[in-house]
């Protein structure tokens, strides 16, 4: 793989944090997952030069005959032959494992991840929420683990086919310190592969502001029965509630360290409102009957900021109704 | 009509508090609305000899060829020659005006009550929830209203006809001061048509009452998607949910004057657990498309908790999930 050119500070959503390392590569990268987020990040790595193989199911005889192809309003990409294996024997071991099943799909890794590990292999978990890192630490090793998280408009609309409807920056960070070689190494990949990425120094506090969004338009778009986010910022009452539940969550992260300014909730009220009759993701999934993520969005953050005496009656209030209209296990 | 045999401290529920006044009659009744409480006590008055007039709609053709039909598990009670009408005009006045239309509905009654009144005419809601006594005493006068909380378990099944699941139970009072000549006399008609009527003197605690029952059970079972009262208790995340809301009504109840003991809560849950798969009624209006009582149940009691400075989060909540989940208007 090419390791990528360095552009300081001149890549908006980058913040100057990074510290490029040019010459450390990501090397033999697995896609484990190929929903919407792994075919699209594999397929624009694969198509900038990485040595990419992708862990799929149901995708994998289309895949194997037609490759991968990302529509979005900038053009297409397209990858005609992909790397794709039904197995992960079939892979072997890799460098880095990029993880982007579902949460829900959590149990599977079990058996998936194994085959694919040598010593030093890297784990990028890019899914949504709080526990999936301490799920693969747990599980495989905490110096392994990494996350990232993506920042991204995207839908699977048939086998190997996605939609990006818009934006694509992702966060990647340490799970456990600072970062190291390897996070800038798979970050500069990432922005080989044109995707503005970011290299984060506190992993956690990230995950908790992206919950300040997605707790409230997730939840409420599924708890209000199909709204999209103009449909919640356009009624006063429920305007009202998604900075109620924003406030609760800031008041979580602060509860178990997690600083996030309460101006942030504002900020993020009206970056929304020019996101029209956007469906989140969560409520895409829950229309087509798919798995929800409610343990990992709703579910962790409310046992956290309870294990440290923390109240969230609406955050509460949210879990309980999205555990019983959704289904949560594939 | 008959004015009732008295059994002081005899019947079940009365709490001995009522003092009969043998002798007052309740005269000539409307009924005003043809869904399943105003049949099923309509039917009962009738049948027990009082002189009740229904004014009805959708059921007008039906009840004027077959009557009316209450079918309960202690045997069927039929009233085979309703007196019907479709408009007020054809009633007239009468002497006691039985308001049992859906709240939601209201904003008919401001021209369906006038046709129905004279000098003394009294008028009492059975509808439920809060707001309804205040409705009609600011558009027909103070001194008219009284107020009845019904405790069954109805659904009008056809046109005319109306399934009688259990229970039974009215309490009745003034909706300002202590109960009158006419509420006794009132009480004593109901009591003569075989059902279990009780005299109140707080009408709004009795109110309140309800509504810590009618919160969690009538809303959660709409916000979790169908939830049964069994469902909602047999998970325990829903159970705290439920007693929590029970206590912010409690709060609430407090908070303008209307005093319930905690222990309430515990009561109606414990009693509740024998209910099964009972589907609470606004759940069957809103399966079945129909307009649900949100602002009498759930946005009035908030409304009054919050102008007296009283935060009700969970309740808020519900009432904002309930806005945009259901149809509010007939």
């Amino acid at each position: 793989m090419k390791s990528g050119g360095v552009a300081f500070g001149l890549r908006p959503g980058t913040r100057g944090r990074q510290i490029s390392r040019v010459g450390v590569s990501p090397g033999r990268i697995a896609i484990v997952g190929s929903g919407a987020i792994g075919l699209f990040y594999g397929a624009k790595l694969a198509v900038s030069g990485a040595d990419v193989h992708f862990l799929m199911r149901s995708d994998l005889p289309a895949v194997r005959e037609r490759g991968i192809l990302i529509r979005s309003e900038d053009g297409e990409t397209r990858l005609p032959k992909a790397q794709a294996a039904g197995a992960a024997e079939e892979i072997g071991p890799c460098d880095t494992v990029i993880i982007a099943l579902k949460a829900t799909a959590n149990a599977a890794l079990e058996n998936l991840i194994p085959p694919l590990l040598k010593d030093g292999t890297a784990l990028l978990t890019l899914q949504n929420g709080l526990g999936n890192e301490e799920f693969l630490a747990e599980r495989f090793g905490l110096e392994r683990v990494m996350g990232g998280l993506c920042f991204v408009c995207l839908n699977r609309v048939d086998h190997g086919v996605v939609e990006h409807y818009g934006h694509g920056r992702v966060s990647i960070g340490e799970f456990v310190g600072p970062p190291q070689e390897r996070t800038h190494a798979i970050a500069n990949a990432f922005r080989t592969a044109g995707i503005d990425t970011e290299v984060v120094g506190r992993l956690m506090n990230e995950r908790w502001r992206k919950l300040v969004w997605n707790v409230p338009f997730n939840g409420l778009a599924i708890a209000a029965g199909g709204a999209t986010v103009e449909d919640l910022l356009g009624d006063s009452g429920m305007d009202d509630l998604v900075r109620d539940l924003m406030g609760e969550v800031i008041t979580a992260a602060a509860a178990v360290g997690e600083s996030i300014p309460e101006a942030y909730a504002d900020y993020q009220v009206e970056r929304s409102r020019s996101m029209g009759a956007y469906k989140a993701s969560s409520l895409i999934d829950w229309m087509a009957g798919r798995p929800v993520e409610v343990e990992a969005i709703w579910g962790e953050p409310l046992r956290r900021a309870k294990n440290v005496g923390c109240d969230l009656p609406r955050l509460d209030m949210l879990y309980q109704l999205l555990r019983n209209l959704t289904v949560s296990q594939e």
